[in-house]
């Protein structure tokens, strides 16, 4: 049985948590990340490590669930919900999808209602509420890979070595005519709530999806 | 025996990485952050969490190692060196104090000298040479909670119950005339060299001690 794993954000709320989140998943094997409903991020935080992760959009998250189950994935939702298990218990049965919430509201009900599953993560002290939620997931995937035995990169004095840039492809796997009309007219409705405007802001360049492979 | 842990963070180099750490850190049950070297820091990202950690400052890397051996703290370096140990094996003794490397260099064989031990996180995939420092951090002290059996946090409905903030007592365990007076000396050469030019910056508010807890 090939085990793999997947990351699902739905509607990304801080778009530069995906940098840190993708350099996490490509640490750690994740297969795809797959982003639904909102795909605008952009890749701070990456390292450059956005161009060895592959990126898949769905407009919902039926559409989502759907593909996973295709593939026979477990789905698994990192929240503190009723019958959660602490994640280094390992949990696990086969390849997996790990939902993350939202930052600050955590998943919604319509987010759990698609989990086979969930895991959270022990808290010993009394500060905060929750972790930071690319923390939460480096945490989880660690643990997964851990589990699935997937087998160690090679390393060259204190640093893993990091695999030649893969040649640009279509940025998503699923860029279809159908979802590309889709993105302009999400693309246009945000930018009339004003979703758009950060570009004024410093340390983040714009982008939409062209950024993605910018670093 | 009692078993604590600390963080060590010699010349921090991102500043705002402090404010999420702190937040893993009060997470994770971690009894003080000890800053060697710069001392100063802004709060971004520890959604309150700096008021109910511990602050200890010492000038010298070697101080921090007396401090922590009168402790009888082994000193792990989160770093691939050589002879480190996977994380997930759990390669600990009794109370440890994590050693961070700066972003981007790790760990330098000065700071490599004053550690017990070493532990590493495996990665998997081939996107990166490391993971981002307070990523790393997380994973190895929620190892640590896990081995030493800490009491979990209880929780309401999806949330760890956080505590009432603590009265503000001084801002570090060692505030004395002393450190005050060394402050101001290393506070005025770093703004020779634009240290402290960092406030123009947007999402960041400036700071120095003051900042701690001022979220």
């Amino acid at each position: 049985m090939v085990i793999e794993s997947y990351v699902v954000v739905h509607n990304i709320a801080k778009r530069h948590n995906v940098g840190t989140l993708a350099r996490s998943a490509t640490a750690f094997g994740v297969t795809e990340l797959i982003l639904v409903g909102r795909r605008d991020f952009n890749a701070f935080g990456s390292h450059g490590s956005t161009s060895h992760l592959r990126f898949r959009h769905f407009h919902s998250l039926l559409d989502a669930r759907n593909f996973l189950k295709e593939k026979d994935c477990d789905i698994c939702g990192v929240e503190i919900a009723d019958g959660a298990l602490p994640v280094n218990e390992h949990p696990f049965k086969k390849s997996t999808a790990f939902l993350l919430g939202n930052e600050g509201t955590g998943l919604s009900a319509k987010e759990c209602e698609i989990c086979d599953f969930f895991v959270y993560i022990p808290h010993y002290g009394c500060g905060t509420a929750s972790l930071n939620v690319t923390v939460a997931a480096s945490i989880v995937l660690h643990h997964f890979g851990v589990w699935a035995g997937f087998s160690e990169r090679i390393r060259e004095g204190n640093k893993f070595i990091v695999a030649e840039r893969p040649v640009k492809q279509g940025r998503y796997c699923t860029e279809t005519e159908e979802s590309i009309i889709e993105e302009r007219k999400s693309r246009k409705e945000h930018a009339c709530n004003g979703f758009f405007d950060e570009t004024k802001n410093g340390d983040s360049t714009s982008n939409l999806l062209d950024a993605l492979f910018s670093e």
